[in-house]
């Protein structure tokens, strides 16, 4: 039958070639980022047309919300090029702006969208850059489910991380609900915050116990992250209606009622825990005393405090009375972590010492740096360690 | 406890208007692409110091394997519009090219990777189009495991998609194995084939049967997509390793018995289809004749036929003789798709006379158009109504 060979797969793979990334990135093949085995990282790219180039990176200095810039270096052939110096190991994001104008590295295709931002990312090194990285370890299962919402009337996209094992086993398992901060939905802690990878490492090293990972999107007026709802492609708002008033925690148990009917778990205090960062921490602080005596873990990881003054719930009413309660009824761990820089370090420090005041226990942590995802990877890199031992 | 109101609250949601896309995209609060109640669509971006602006839409004429450009025009404003003329109702992608550089439009975060080639992509109209949005309808899951394929001596990762109810039910499903083309993994048909919304729709309006729809990865050098297995965040390549040397076709019994083994499945040829584009589908032809009486429903989308002259596996030794096999054994459909303009369209040419005198029966459907993703959404939707009748 080799006889009878057509031309079609030979064509096919002819035709290959000539739909390489040359053909479609505009003769490039050019390697950008390269990391170096001394930690540098060179990145490339080619703009032979343009007067200025710089690139912003998220290992610069920060200037407030943004990270600094630094002007790359052209050369003869048209091809810009900067090198970073020795760099710590870490998820790092960066692009390009050439002539004023945000390009992202056509030749590194990983993207992550941070609300309306996307930016290229790599992985340099090990360390804790390593718990980043997918290894060679047995790998939990990522699903992208919609659950039923009564308190929002509305149906919503749910990402839950599963342990590997999970499906052929009849063992229950505990489960950590992991909030979002304002503009993330429940895409942001898997790919800004890398989950899945995280759990499946520690849970490989035997530092995490295995569980499972519940990603609810905190944005009660949305039902999914954009591109993924009904509203189609929309550009991602920043702060959406309702986020911070209390519905999120007033419907949170529809979102405990869905884990606990379709997942083997452990439906009990001793088998939950909630972290959240920023507006997620604010959720997690107020849910877990509005529920005062459902969670044994809970994680505020750089969280916002205290609703603003036109919130008119339920939920911040008797803010006092079921924070006391929650200290009665007892916990396991209720930790609380921020960096140095961060711009909420001040209102933590403030609810610390209400906290101090109350006698309500807790543990603190406090790291480098500010407001970033490179942060809250670490905590929860640190939290989920603590759970459920 | 209101009298308690820190700053936190205030702070981070007047912080929150520092972070809009305005700090974050430099002052950019464009609409691109605005999509106008009569089709046409205007892209704008703004590039005040770029001497020539074009853009490149895959509904423009194509030129080989790319589709054409037009100039935009720059305003006083600095920014560069360009409207199209009506187009059909279709999900599209484009890109920029900002003198010489191909850029995304900042103003859209919506981004599909198609091999090295990520652009940014938006939804027009509704007809077929329509079945590629997310509607208010029942939601099924997508599940993103990681499966054991003792065939290739390693662990690879699987896109499944389980139908709305199948968690809750008892109820044994079909399967549909979907299979990428050349370049691509097991996010292509998620990402670019719009699978998930393409099932949910035709599922709800009750013209497809529920089912479970399983896309490997068919590169089987491959653990899993780029940024997704242990090689880290790669470049992807277009032609890798085994992809074409009957590696695939060889293991391939390694996906069904993880399938078989791991969801509620009816675990008999009249409960299998399978279909593939391109590479897919020429592993979809050699698959179901190499299992000779294993899938009732098999689809050809645009495939290439036969293996090139190196191929020296045992699947393609008795290409006949199991090809007639699986004429005799019999099956519900076999069903081949290709567009006027495709480059395979010669060799599927020849393979549906080598059917016709082999007196093999097949439904051909030819349509307009080449080798491209909005041919392979068509045949996927057309296809799947065929289908566990």
């Amino acid at each position: 039958m080799k006889k009878l060979l057509f031309a079609a797969a030979g064509l096919l793979l002819s035709s290959a070639a000539l739909i390489s990334q040359q053909a479609l990135w505009g003769g490039s093949e050019i390697v950008s980022p390269e990391i170096h085995d001394d930690y540098t990282v060179t990145f490339r790219l080619q703009a032979p047309n343009a007067t200025e180039v710089k690139i912003t990176g998220d290992w610069m200095p920060w200037q407030g919300w943004t990270p600094g810039s630094e002007i790359m270096e052209k050369g003869e052939d048209g091809i810009w090029t900067y090198t970073t110096g020795v760099l710590e190991p870490e998820l790092y994001s960066y692009l390009f702006t050439v002539d004023g104008l945000n390009c992202h590295d056509p030749n590194n295709v990983n993207l992550i969208r941070d609300v309306a931002r996307v930016t290229n990312v790599f992985i340099l090194g090990d360390g804790r850059a390593g718990l980043y990285r997918v290894n060679d370890v047995p790998h939990g299962t990522v699903a992208r489910r919609w659950y039923d919402s009564p308190g929002n009337n509305k149906t919503r996209r749910i990402s839950i991380y599963t342990p590997p094992g999970y499906e052929n086993s009849r063992e229950k398992y505990p489960v950590l609900y992991l909030l979002h901060g304002v503009g993330g939905d429940e895409e942001a802690w898997i790919a800004l915050g890398g989950t899945a990878q995280i759990m499946d490492n520690l849970i490989a090293s035997g530092k995490a116990k295995p569980m499972i990972v519940v990603m609810p999107n905190g944005n009660v007026s949305q039902q999914a992250a954009p591109g993924e709802g009904p509203e189609g492609f929309i550009k991602p708002s920043f702060q959406l209606p309702n986020t911070m008033d209390g519905k999120m925690e007033e419907t949170f148990m529809d979102i405990i009622k869905f884990v606990e009917g379709n997942y083997r778990v452990i439906p009990k205090k001793e088998g939950r825990a909630i972290a959240g960062l920023s507006m997620g921490g604010y959720h997690t602080l107020h849910i877990s005393r509005y529920y005062p005596n459902t969670f044994d873990y809970i994680g505020l990881f750089s969280p916002a405090i205290l609703p603003n003054e036109s919130a008119d719930s339920k939920v911040y009413d008797d803010f006092e009375a079921t924070l006391k309660k929650q200290m009665e009824n007892g916990y396991e761990l209720y930790w609380i972590a921020i960096g140095k820089a961060d711009f909420l370090y001040g209102a933590v420090e403030e609810y610390r010492a209400r906290l101090d005041a109350m006698g309500m226990p807790y543990i603190y942590r406090e790291s480098e740096g500010g407001h970033t995802w490179s942060n809250w990877r670490i905590y929860l890199s640190e939290f989920v360690q603590e759970l459920f031992k």
